[in-house]
């Protein structure tokens, strides 16, 4: 029978979806206590948002806009609702971009992806993320305490120390990057130093290729991935059903076609947006920057939420042509021109050692379409291209995609 | 108008000592709750444990022991009282020595100390202690909650970007090593990067000389240490006052010849022995290896507790002799074997390159007691040695003084 951490990962799917949508006007209006989403969300009646539909109209921030707005706002860019001197801890990520942290029991929710990994009170965790500036160990940290679980600091390093210590304390599980396991499992074997008391792990912060969950699996140790990040704490995490990732309860998850905050069908690939519910830091609408794709169905582990298939890709498939940059923003704004045109990716080719591309449009249309198109086209990039319709394009969530031969076909 | 943590810092001294004596009958009694002490106390009537006489006539625990009774019964060596698995954190030292950490709000009681180096609710603390296995930075980590303060948790290392977060977040103090403060400083006038915005700092970890303390204070920095270990927590900490160190109110402290469990008279050097009210890791007459001395008067400040001189040296004078050891245990032994020492030093010299033992009695013995005490000193450590009776020693704390000459004076 499958233990779950709480009675919300079993609701009805339609409970939930009210229950989310019932908190989704309250956080609109909080977050509209930060000076950023009190600009940015300025004409938006929060009390209006109550539907998918309504949240899909708001604007996205991106990843990456953090780094301009928290120079220009120190730290957090206007996008705390808690003062600095109310917070528990200020993290610092690649970028830099900074992290607040509030004085919450789970702030990033990192507890039920622990419970699901197997985690259970009287644990005695060994944890390789880094404490130093960045929040992946905190995260767990919070989950740990949260569970009731015993934690080992072991940080990142010190691979031979940390190998001694596991021997010493017996740890029942890990967590941190996979590639940092297996090279401490390695070490343990250099050192003949047998590390049985690792049954379970919760990794994190890297792909996770099916060939080392079975190489770690062969060893005893159950894997299991969360899908996190640094402003938002988990999104998604795997079950032992090992059927994707179950996104968190608290938050609220879309698709959306990279370059645009329109959610693609069910099924499609797209970027990953967030809306938190954590009232420290509310982020609404936050584009990730890494593509994913809903997994139709519910889990066999009795989780009823809404599937995600794991780490597609980068949303950010900006590239270069013939010296210009080219952004899927300006595909999706030339489709949204020509109501014609369905859905639109542009492929960039080099059949002559010279850069081509050929916007590929789903839908109808003639000669004359195609050549307006093509004049948008020209208009939003400053880039001539061929325009061509079918009937259909895959649903990979490539806007731009980039076919050009990089090796021996240019000579 | 100086501030305090709480009242009791403030206590009429003998009602400090009352309510401490109060409460050791109850923690001996806990203590004997963890195997080890349940066989090192197994004779002692912990309720008749009520003095500090009674508590002199206790058995030692040496820090160095640690090591050795945790290889026999990992990880603690049968010391905790909390079951590992109900504890928050497990820490390793070098040595290694394990670390047990309950789930208490301010376990190691470093609030205090933090209060009293001026540290308020709501600052922003940069913390460079390592989070990594060992214990200090996460001392600080508690303290700072307990007084309403927020973390960047920097850790070691990575100064550049650890001075970059400085300018970016603008940090109230530090804690840390004071000599790391001088690297992120100077690493700042190497970038150009001010870093008024720091005004004070809690150092610990390492000897924090006048000269240290001058330069920083030359900066705008206020700095106070901390004298606190991995196994203890705090022991004593500085104030304003700039008198000495004063001592926890949550600890008993002694100072005892080196070599023997024996408090001292009042102001003379010996080993700092501590007994913790701990419920986790009850230590009893835990004897640090450090050297210190009581400061008489009281601290300007009006806190009214024990003050201690800090840092003088390491309690441990353990010696090779013509290729034999020669440990204060011994020496201490030799002196209670007679009642007309009333304390004793060997002093060890080269005069002619090969090794003499001199051990001067303070007291008064004929020629017929030297040769007794001689006879004692060559059984006891298997070394020849001669004895002289003198009227007074230095209260240096020195039980073996190695006067060798390891220069030139031994061609």
């Amino acid at each position: 029978m499958t233990e779950h951490f709480d009675a919300l990962e079993t609701r009805d799917p339609g409970q939930r979806e009210r229950d989310l949508m019932a908190r989704l006007a309250a956080q609109i209006g909080h977050a509209k206590s930060a000076p950023y989403f009190a600009e940015s969300l300025r004409h938006v009646d929060a009390a209006a948002v109550t539907s998918r539909a309504a949240l899909a109209a708001l604007p996205l921030l991106r990843k990456h806009e953090l780094i301009a707005l928290q120079k220009v706002a120190r730290p957090f860019g206007g996008l705390a609702a808690t003062p600095r001197t109310a917070l528990a801890r200020v993290y610092a990520s690649p970028g830099p971009i900074y992290e607040p942290e509030g004085r919450g029991a789970d702030p990033w929710r990192l507890a039920r992806a622990l419970f699901a990994a197997g985690f259970r009170a009287g644990d005695l965790i060994h944890n390789s993320f880094s404490y130093h500036m960045t929040p992946a160990a905190w995260m767990l940290e919070a989950a740990a305490k949260t569970l009731g679980c015993t934690v080992f600091p072991a940080g990142t390093g010190q691979s031979e120390q940390q190998v001694a210590a596991m021997a010493d304390l017996l740890p029942d599980g890990y967590v941190g990057t996979p590639s940092f396991l297996r090279i401490l499992l390695e070490k343990a074997d250099t050192l003949g130093i047998a590390t049985t008391s690792l049954k379970k792990a919760l990794v994190s912060g890297e792909a996770f290729l099916p060939p080392v969950r079975e190489a770690l699996a062969a060893r005893g140790i159950k894997c299991f991935q969360v899908y996190a990040t640094a402003d938002l704490g988990t999104i998604a995490y795997e079950s032992a059903a090992g059927e994707g990732l179950i996104v968190d309860e608290d938050i609220i998850v879309e698709i959306v076609r990279p370059g645009s905050g329109d959610p693609v069908e069910e099924g499609e690939v797209g970027e990953v947006v967030v809306t938190t519910f954590n009232s420290d830091y509310p982020l609404i609408r936050f584009a990730t920057g890494d593509m994913s794709a809903t997994l139709p169905g519910a889990s066999p582990c009795g989780r009823t939420n809404m599937r995600i298939k794991g780490w597609l890709g980068r949303a950010d498939q900006t590239t270069k042509v013939r010296g210009m940059f080219v952004h899927p923003e300006q595909i999706q704004a030339v489709a949204r021109r020509h109501s014609e045109i369905r859905r639109a990716r542009l492929v960039v080719t080099n059949p002559d050692a010279g850069d081509v591309m050929t916007l590929r449009c789903e839908g109808s249309g003639g000669e004359g379409v195609a050549l307006a198109v093509a004049e948008s086209l020209r208009e939003l990039t400053k880039l001539r291209g061929e325009v061509v319709f079918v009937a259909s394009l895959p649903r990979d969530g490539k806007v731009i995609e980039d076919a050009r031969d990089y090796g021996t076909g240019t000579t």
